[in-house]
């Protein structure tokens, strides 16, 4: 098979043209980085590494006890897996608890409904807010609202989210999570009640993180399943006419026994695989350790944590090692503030001007259909060359606008260059936040198209003669 | 359209050659079955109906405030569709509280499992129950082993079930919920955990009805997810010897607020399409009113409701009424002991005498794909007519080994014939007994078909000349 792929290579470089791939990389790089794609697709080990990730650790929300048993599997499985340096950085998390929420309908057709509390919630009283119900579809319907129209009530946003492969229908939906709680408690509303930022038909909430302003009342913010957002709206819609119906407003009862806790101490876990020629220099994988409370968080993220832990290992295993080191970095609380991302990036100026470029790793097991970049103009042709290795993958070359993702955000703003690989969403969030989130969804295949995704891309990053660049205010403008 | 079916119907004279549907039945009456059909795959309420129920009622377990609810809702339903005698039998029906169930895994890789309580099941004391697990595949394992290796221990029986067209996995799967409670009691057990009889991979528990034996003693019996079972079983494959594992026995903690109260009374809720001619003889269609606590009970059976109101409200509207009567009957509890079928079954004999033949609705929403029947075995000719007139509906003719269903066997086992329109059941055990059981998993098409095959089966057995014999014990023998 190497055989083969050396012939593929040659070709590759007659004709294609790059005059990067000649530039930045010996025939031989180029040669090693499509046997690591081959070694990748004929099967790894990333899908075991999931798998005990969640059966031995499970669910691990940023400062529970979850959270401190993944920190030192974590520690443990690098250093099984041969990593070098492999240390822990401390990060301060905030600490909040979820306790229990219910959200039933009252009244005729009284029926009990599938609810989350969302991410950093307030709780109700004791008593609990029973209010009826104001249903809109969207933010914009929400603040065509007067105060005395929502004023004690409980406000209901309705907005579907649209299924996508990009992840573009979440980017839509979710700030109906991130901003409605305060734009309903700014209109004097007893507590908001949202649909799921999700795509699933099951009677599944999906919980993420809100954001309260500082100028606005903190009510208590829930999302209810699918499903039951279209058992309420029905009700809503029966209650306005139709024979039989009373004619009274629906009313809702909710409870929660949500509260936030005082800080507590996490840590990224980091392990490298070092550089032959330039250890200093350093390409990060990174992929987030924690999870969400509600499920064992299979596809977010021990699938991210698998796939750059398993590239990593692959590149370990060359008999050269690339020029450049690897550096996996496992970030805490990704989930509820990005804590671990904003330590990191703390790190002295000197060692961030040492990140030649990062990857991330957080949007589910894959396969990966694109690959794009922000990195500096000059450095294009470099990004069209790996492109040009990863193409056999069906993978599409995309713009220089990425983001890189929420845990190499910091970094970028910096001036790292980043790489993304963008997976396959059309089924993500049919799970992404919610219980539902298990080993069951995991196909070991994807995982295998991502790794070998990852390991060409991060094993020609570390070998590239020069370097991507930096970003500057103008090049970030760009996204 | 009805000109097509009439030429459809002088061929299907002329090719079939059944002499039984020239003895049985007019032209006439061929041919109004054919448009019947025809009339109900264009469109019909069915879907409307089931969304009414779920979203009006919701869940109504037997002797809950739902199962009142629906109790009206369905007197109402059938008095607005036209139905004639429009009643109520009193029933009285076993009244079992679910309340809490929490199932974790205990210690290194603590997690809380999805579960449920098994229907019928009692509680734990107030401290729960907590103990380690012995794992087995099935009954038959669990039969093997001896007092001294169960006794105080939590017996975990993971059986996967099938999933198949026919349900013949359910049936092969269900003995562990029912028979396994005493199994494990009886061995000493302190309870028992069951892998969800169903088919979803989400992470949703399957309750359903357990039996105790007289001879063992009652232990708190579960359900946990699938998912849950395949955690729970890795995490015990780990702990027998892997690396890094303690060696020592998973233990998981139970706790259930379950508990029996007094019986109280539902009813049957029944309507009649009066027939034209003999209509003191009766075709029987059967559906169950009530559904589990845990959901709304969309497909069971929401849509056994639907499907049966609208074939006989389709048979009201024809020109001509059919000579005998059709009953619809939706049966009280038919999930926790079937009350209602027994308690329809001690009419007297002269009026089940005049129940010529029974149908039932109760495997979800369709499509029908087979038409079965146990009738005395003069009658054949006359099942094969009526499948003639369903086979362009792509239906196969089964034997005559049919059940029939739940409900009517009761009727059946009192010589009343059967005729069984069976449902598609491929995807039915992935919502079945659960919370996922919505109106999000119904197709309004899969809906009409079944009415069509309901409506042409209820009115041919109506209008034929003669009936279909009674079961004999040999009759019944057979199946």
């Amino acid at each position: 098979m190497l055989r083969s792929m050396r012939a593929g290579c040659a070709c590759f470089f007659l004709a294609t043209g790059w005059v990067s791939a000649a530039q930045d990389w010996s025939e031989e790089h180029l040669t090693v980085a499509a046997a690591l794609q081959e070694r990748a697709l004929a099967g790894t080990a990333a899908y075991e590494h999931v798998s005990a990730l969640v059966t031995q650790v499970g669910p691990r929300f940023a400062g529970s006890a979850g959270d401190d048993v993944a920190v030192r599997w974590a520690l443990n499985r690098l250093g099984e897996l041969g990593f070098s340096k492999v240390r822990t950085q401390d990060v301060l998390a905030p600490r909040w608890v979820r306790g229990e929420a219910r959200v039933e309908i009252v009244g005729p057709g009284a029926q009990p409904l599938v609810a989350v509390a969302l991410g950093g919630s307030v709780g109700t009283s004791e008593a609990g807010v029973e209010a009826p119900v104001v249903e809109v579809e969207s933010l914009e319907a929400l603040s065509a609202l007067t105060p005395t129209e929502v004023s004690g009530k409980i406000v209901f946003i309705n907005r579907r989210m649209e299924r996508t492969r990009d992840g573009s229908g979440y980017g839509a939906a979710v700030s109906i999570r991130t901003q409605g709680p305060s734009a309903a408690g700014g209109l004097g509303a007893a507590a908001l009640v949202i649909r799921s930022v999700g795509t699933s038909d099951e009677r599944v909430a999906h919980t993420g993180a809100l954001v309260y302003r500082i100028d606005a009342p903190r009510i208590p913010a829930f999302a209810i399943s699918n499903p039951d957002a279209d058992l309420l709206s029905r009700q809503i819609a029966r209650q306005s006419g139709q024979h039989g119906a009373s004619g009274k407003p629906v009313r809702l009862r909710l409870h929660s026994t949500a509260r936030e806790l005082p800080s507590t101490w996490s840590a990224n876990v980091i392990g490298e695989i070092p550089g032959g020629e330039r250890p200093e220099e350093i390409v990060l994988l990174g992929a987030h350790l924690d999870s969400w409370d509600v499920g064992p968080g299979a596809l977010d993220d021990a699938a991210g944590v698998a796939i750059v832990m398993e590239a990593a290992r692959l590149i370990s295993k060359l008999e050269r090692a690339p020029a450049r080191t690897i550096r996996v970095v496992l970030f805490a609380n990704e989930e509820f503030g990005l804590s671990g991302a904003r330590e990191y990036a703390k790190l002295p100026q000197e060692e961030i001007d040492r990140h030649i470029i990062a990857l991330e790793a957080d949007f589910g097991q894959g396969p990966v259909w694109r690959v794009q970049s922000q990195v500096a103009a000059e450095a294009l042709p470099a990004i069209a060359a790996i492109h040009q290795v990863l193409q056999p993958m069906t993978i599409e070359l995309g713009g220089n606008d990425a983001s890189g993702g929420a845990d190499i955000g910091p970094l970028r703003e910096l001036g790292v260059p980043v790489l993304d690989l963008t997976h396959d969403g059309t089924h993500y969030f049919d799970v992404h936040h919610t219980l539902n989130d298990t080993l069951a969804k995991v196909d070991a295949k994807a995982l295998d198209q991502s790794v070998a995704a990852y390991a060409v891309a991060a094993y020609l990053a570390a070998s590239k003669r020069g370097d991507f660049g930096r970003l500057t205010a103008t090049t970030s403008a760009s996204q």
